[in-house]
């Protein structure tokens, strides 16, 4: 009994998204897609798919029981409220929306449905090295986290395309993201610091250093590089009280040669986090299948929202911008152990 | 269109290919099983599976497209030419057969069929980590191979149970096929010498220290360690002219404590190996829908076939046993490289 | 020919010091030594060296030609002008003089005199993993400098004679002293982050994370902990354009037990920094004898000073705390190339 | 009170003793050198260093208390035994001397003077590596030691000046050295293979694969290149009864860049080991201070030239070779634990 599932947006993402449910996983079909671009809707479709000119009959054909959002962010904000008006189970790539208002409607309107359908796209949390570097935090041995140091390097942006206010829109909501979960925490206080320019980028501003402040009084810092050059390059560290736990290089050949010994960096994104993808919908698939979600919720895009806004606030400012969120419905669990402290 | 597959043999690993082949892996469907104990089969299939009490008649049945076969070494000659003779693919678990003299029928049959039929079970070439040291080594800037060293640790083998032949027979066949296939080359003389006994493994003999020929003139040595206690630790390193490329460490947490700056290892071959067995079935599969098999093949089981039997010779004569094989028949490829040489 | 060395202060550091001038360094004799402990002067003289009771009779003496400060740092600044008086050469530990005053008032002293005669102990610029850390970044093939990434953690502090002033005063400053060494640049502001607090330490603020701007726009996080549990972990990461460098595990036996594959960590700093140590006085034997000092400066303690009451301040204010310096005086080199950009 | 110490033999060697013992270390003085060069002896000799023409007469000297021998193999038998006949302490450069029957008479003649004056130039045994590894061994925490992965590869050799035998003659002999040290015990029989040859060294037969059997059972491969190009990489790992140890990489930087996350190797043995050969004459002038000798014996060297002479045998037989060594004289300590077993 496979999960039948329509397709939002055919871009770059929606057809990696619709190869991985074809090729890759089992237990699901894709029988329905949806683009703007009709011509490119009809060419990312697999054989058998009903193409759809608007979103919104998509979500309501009866063939569809669960839907894959990959549009681009505004849209995102009506299509969810449409998936939640009749009840189905959708997965929502980042950014859910683009502003705390879209974020609390999506979110009110999930906790009146009185269960979760929303799954957001924050893949890190499915990544094999992130998970066991939090089944170690959690474990409990090196006692309390204090401290998370993410270091989140990219390659290379494009140029002109890639504007200063993407650093932290579009990439510290990932790091933002892993701290609250790693951390079992809420986000208080964002300030943001600009080091000496990288001449890399232009005139791009680049590198960030960021400053996370936890309910709980855990401090993170994240170094955000886009122009490094050299790969992509995805670091994390807890200290804990009596410990620190990393993570480890990635699984690459040990070479000794000229070059020194030496493992290679993965190239981008795709590389380093292909698995985790495959692993974001195949736990998707088995949640939808059950009419729910699970994983990074709307409480979760809630979050990283009020993050980037208050990244980008303190930009401006120069000082610390405090988070205020409303409280955690119920749905969403109990209020973080750490901040209720 | 998923691939119908019966599967022979229901013990631990036939279960775990089941469950592979059912919750894992797409494409594909377990539509029969067969086991001499009724009860373990009928318990072990899935939903819907027709149970058959000869494995000849699963083998011919019409729902059957393709089959697995996990039975028990002796068994798998005649399973093999049964499957071959009704053209169906198959994947055998090692040791493909327990005789030089099975290896030759089943290779002569599949000959005679004219197309490869059989998958062998040596997992570890679709192992990630190993697949790129072949990569690099086949890349060609660290020139030619000229050593493998191979480190195979066990934290322990059943007591009683395990013998003083088994190290050589089912755990030095990984370490053979694996040199064979990183180094593109066949093993032409076998030497065993025997290191000073754990007393780990009390009346064991244990740890092997196994000296592989190759055709090309490298030279392949093997640590066989069946009782290290610690876990499963997988090692290997070629050296090659001007460089050395080796196995990275396991993707494990970077924990720093009282124990020092520290990686978990693996503790047995499921933790190490699952995506392997994942890849695969996953390729096997694709295979296998086409009607025909890629991957190890059955002169890859005859080769490990030649080397166990060469090793256990080794043992008892204290020299260097030669292994002479039949000339390659096309269907499996042209001879080695490095051996035409 | 040695040379011939006066030590005032016979603690702990200052017997450290006698044993390593007598037993480990060539061309040196400690002839004289002085503490306002009479016995434990008498207690620590090598034999043949004369005990004085006043610091300034032993500075004056026939035959001291370079002079060792291991006193309690008050005492610094008059033992400091003592020996520029003099004009004899003087290696003083840490810290340099305890008020930016006094600071001033010595490279006052010493400008006047118109050459270097004073050595700052700060060690980690000898370090061999350091000073390789340096060469590559001076080497310009990552591109400058953007961030550096320094984590300073202690297993332990002595309960209630370590205070919570300790780890800006005593610990940062070695943190700040080796970010201006490695980026080739000065302080121009500082931050105080308090984390979480460790419950390892009791009522100690514990541990502290540091910002520091550089005045080339660099900027260097560091992150203190007293009370790891673990060990004395030192490491040390820059960011640069094009590429990363930083500080090695320290060369520890690759051990793999059922605690994993794994090294051990350093205890505290003594065995940390023992090479440091000797090359540090190593080098200082050389300068010394030649009636001049190289090495840190009276410029780099006064820089110290100011460092480490900015943290001070910034904590009491919870911003950022600039610091200005004097104009540097020709005699301790350039203004660093990056501020000057 | 310095050591005064006469040189024989002021080649390459002989000038890097030279500046060791009189710029880097402290309770030594140079006072005489010899060399049958006149001008290249008188060239070295530091100021005030007498220039002897005959060996002879620089052991004889009465300015002279200890000697160190830099000069060529064949000559180092009479040098020893003068240095024996006059009681002064004796450091001898590898190898200790050229036949069997050379190093009984030196064993011989210093059994008779009874008390060790001879120090063998095996300079691993100083290396802070090493040693922590052998402290790992000797603690027993992981059992009985049962193989030994030995890998020794070197750059390049000078073309044309080196022969097919020195890998086993001058090379293998560290390895050979380290692992009798290292296990504690001794070198009963040798078996050399020839693996695929290296075009990286012309008609030079390299690399080797050495096998060494241990008295106690333990066994030990060697893998000897002499022409990897990349550097100069020493390896060594021991597999004990429920652990491994082993050496860690040497403490390079760490940097990330276009060639991946790597660590450079040293360029050859001067940078891997100065600090060794430092350390070997720190303990050297303390036993020669002493009248006497510790460190690697006439015993060891006795058992250098035995494996080498047995490996240059086993290349031609292709066989094993078995080493017989006399009763170990008690003034070299038991014989060795696991031996006794």
């Amino acid at each position: 009994m496979s999960l039948k599932v329509g397709i939002i947006g055919t871009g770059m993402i929606g057809q990696d998204h619709i190869r991985r449910l074809t090729k890759v996983l089992s237990g699901v079909e894709v029988v329905a897609v949806s683009d703007i671009d009709q011509k490119r809707a009809a060419e990312a479709a697999p054989e058998g798919a009903e193409i759809f000119v608007a979103p919104r009959d998509l979500v309501r054909s009866d063939r569809v029981e669960a839907v894959v959002i990959c549009s681009w962010g505004p849209a995102h904000e009506e299509q969810l409220l449409e998936c939640i008006a009749v009840g189905k189970p959708v997965f929502c790539e980042k950014p859910m929306v683009t502003s705390e208002a879209s974020a609390r409607k999506v979110m009110e309107a999930e906790v009146a449905y009185g269960k979760r359908l929303v799954q957001v796209g924050f893949m890190r949390r499915f990544d094999a090295d992130y998970r066991r570097l939090k089944a170690v935090i959690d474990g409990g041995t090196l006692g309390a986290p204090l401290m998370y140091h993410s270091v989140h390097r990219n390659a290379s942006v494009p140029e002109g395309l890639y504007t200063s206010e993407m650093p932290l829109n579009d990439t510290l909501v990932h790091d933002a993201d892993i701290s609250r979960w790693l951390l079992s925490d809420e986000i208080v206080g964002v300030e943001v610091r600009l080091p000496r320019r990288s001449r890399q980028g232009g005139e791009l501003r680049d590198p960030h250093f960021v400053l996370l402040h936890m309910a709980g009084g855990a401090l993170v810092d994240v170094e955000i590089s886009v122009n490094i050059a050299y790969g992509y390059d995805i670091r994390g560290e807890v200290s804990c009280e009596t410990g620190v736990a990393a993570l480890p290089n990635r699984p690459a050949t040990v070479v000794t040669d000229a070059h020194g010994i030496r493992q290679a960096i993965p190239e981008d994104w795709r590389e380093r986090f292909i698995e985790a993808y495959d692993q974001e919908f195949r736990e998707w698939i088995v949640a939808a299948g059950q009419g729910t979600a699970t994983g990074p919720s709307t409480w979760d895009g809630y979050a990283a929202t009020l993050t980037a806004d208050a990244a980008l606030r303190a930009v401006a400012s120069g000082g610390l911008e405090r988070i205020k969120m409303v409280e955690k419905p119920a749905l969403y669990g109990a209020p973080s152990a750490l901040a209720a402290e």
